[in-house]
């Protein structure tokens, strides 16, 4: 892994050089890793992806904020998830692991039904009843834990691959969440029962027929710790939660990562076990690369500590410029913001601006900066409250996941 | 005034005890003010202001979430302003004083201009120049100075009258803005004039032809003392602020009423005086009904601390209900919210629920309670940071302004 943090360190500074001598233009925004190919391969495929149009079922989205991947995998384009720390629903990005319900489990929502087990008095519930028993509301970091896989990628060594969708930074928002906390339910069905070790959501998908159901199945388990957080939510930044993002009801997981937060979630059980899907069994689990994905692996959970510059994006005259990005901390509040304008070699504290929506939310920073005529490689830092700083890489793993560098999510640009 | 809040707690008292005996059926939502009148009454009126479609300038809104009173004065339906603490776009009141311009002026944003007068350096900046001056956020209570008319309206003596759009509670929600800091403005151009003491905005509507333009144009003046916290906004809630909502530039004033927030602003100069345009000169003034309203009397600027229930509106099964509602405390921060099942007779401490966005802002509040079968009248009120105390009721005023009582929003149920 040592070798191949190196080595990408090493094809990145080439990459920065080269583009500081080679750029006709003076505007030219590319990432970090995007840096080091020829400019013709570097362009190509991000103009093909753009360029699809937002798959039938999210196609209330804003059509001009998206790099559509696949029918399943839309990703923000960096910089449009507004300055207003909440991420708008029609600019936030999809990441489904198996084809979306119909319509139909929407057009009475407070019909909807959610099993709940492994409690002293298991009981199918309403989302209407839900409704009656509490309310929470949370603002969390969304996040495929996916979301950077294109840096590791990018930095592997030949003959390595990672496969997944090279997502970059737009497989993330921030939202707010509303719906009644997992503990209140469960405590009113007598509490959970003796030896529950795990939170097991199960979403509500259709599956494929001719397919094994545990090897489709949206089904993942979380610590039972988590207890005291999971909110079950049926509305997203003060609407009713569309189709797309799991509604009528989704199990939320403030600080795990997107796919701990179960879509449509049909069933909630505190199981002694964690359940043996495939997609906690043998996916989404940290890995080596190329290594066989297992049970005694760690599984994808929290997020770690994270940040990104999402302005600005593009050269342009020398002189100020107001440096903006998100940072984030998982299921730690985010302390600590740095910026670099010279590629990680000297930082400066930048503040936060806007609201505090607490620890499973992201800040907005803002750094006025002065940059003169040349070419700059800025970088963000984060450090969370329990100290953690974000690393300037992420070693790759089989997966491709939680990518947490600051180094792949360099913005490098022109100024003249 | 006396007189009239007396008059209007005797009706009031009187109504819910015919509303109790007299209603047939089991479920009923009437406010307050509305279960004085005859059924009949009560009824026609508001199932005619919900059939008008909304105005073409605002289609693009979730067309089952209001009220339309005219083309200019759109209500939110009560309960829709959504459990995640910012109200989404879709669901926001509109009000406007003058026609908004056309939709050319959203065109190209970062080329609005805005005249900055009244400092050192008077300049006129685009949109674009603003962005890189700085970059803050601020989540405020957006509310129509009227707000809350309706039940001024209903409280007054025969032979008095009140002009204006009858609002319940739906002209407010609470929204995220993104822009820069006037003061990083002010300070960047050198400072204020000597003998500032206002900020004076001034809207870019087009004015009607054969209209003096001071009787129309839209220009406010608040104090200078705000300098310290409006926002040149260029977006809400993460987007760039649609036209019906002031796009592609609104001056925000935290904690002051919806008139004093300028749309499309044009020009904000620090003055001497208060502006002498008519809405500033002669309307949003405290004057008694009946009265003329003048320069002498306090403008209307700062909201009052101010409360209402947004869930249950109606009855149904007794038994356990969760209590709902929004409380703030216009420049003061919310400090506590208290419910009353019983019109206000016994009052039991409601908690808050989700992010508190800052003192500007409204916070959530949610309550179990145990409804035995009967009717009940619920009521909310809360105090701000600096102890104030929403009041029963709010005398009547010439305009219907800044009505704050938490009688009038009384929600009357039967539960069987």
């Amino acid at each position: 892994m040592f070798e191949s943090r190196s080595l990408h360190r090493r094809r990145f500074l080439a990459g920065t050089a080269a583009g500081a001598i080679g750029a006709a233009s003076s505007v030219s925004c590319v990432s970090a890793a995007r840096a080091q190919a020829p400019a013709g391969d570097a362009v190509k495929p991000e103009a093909k992806l753009e360029a699809k149009p937002l798959p039938g079922y999210v196609a209330w989205k804003d059509p001009n904020a998206f790099i559509v991947h696949s029918n399943q995998t839309v990703e923000t384009k960096r910089g449009l998830v507004g300055s207003g720390v909440v991420t708008p629903i029609n600019r936030l990005f999809i990441r489904n692991n198996v084809n979306p319900p119909p319509d139909s489990i929407v057009a009475d929502r407070d019909a909807w039904r959610v099993e709940i087990a492994g409690v002293a008095g298991p009981r199918t519930l309403t989302l209407a009843e839900l409704k009656r028993m509490g309310l929470a509301s949370v603002a969390t970091v969304l996040q495929c834990s996916g979301n950077g896989r294109k840096y590791m990628q990018d930095a592997l060594q030949p003959g390595q691959k990672i496969s997944g969708t090279p997502w970059t930074v737009g497989a993330a928002g921030c939202v707010i969440w509303s719906g009644v906390p997992l503990k209140a339910v469960v405590e009113a069905l007598g509490g959970p029962v003796a030896g529950a070790k795990f939170v097991t959501g199960t979403g509500g998908e259709e599956l494929p027929a001719g397919l094994k159901p545990k090897d489709v199945i949206v089904e993942r388990s979380v610590p039972i710790a988590t207890l005291d957080t999971v909110l079950l939510a049926w509305e997203m930044n003060g609407e009713p939660i569309p189709l797309a993002h799991g509604g009528p009801l989704r199990m939320i997981v403030p600080g795990y990562s997107g796919v701990n937060n179960i879509k449509y979630v049909k069933t909630v059980a505190l199981t002694e076990a964690e359940t043996d899907a495939k997609i906690q069994a043998a996916s989404y689990r940290m890995h080596g690369v190329g290594e066989k994905a297992g049970p005694a692996q760690p599984s994808i959970w929290e997020q770690p500590v994270r940040s990104w510059i999402t302005a600005p994006l593009e050269g342009g005259a020398a002189g100020r410029v107001l440096v903006t990005g998100v940072a984030f901390g998982g299921t730690n509040a985010v302390a600590r913001v740095e910026v670099s304008a010279d590629g990680g070699r000297t930082w400066t504290d930048a503040p936060f601006v806007g609201p505090d929506l607490g620890r499973y939310a992201w800040r907005l920073f803002a750094l006025p900066l002065d940059l003169p005529a040349g070419t700059h490689v800025l970088v963000s830092r984060a450090t969370d409250a329990a100290g953690t700083v974000q690393p300037e890489d992420t070693a790759p793993n089989g997966g491709g996941y939680s990518y947490n560098g600051w180094r792949g999510p360099a913005v490098t640009l022109r100024t003249a």
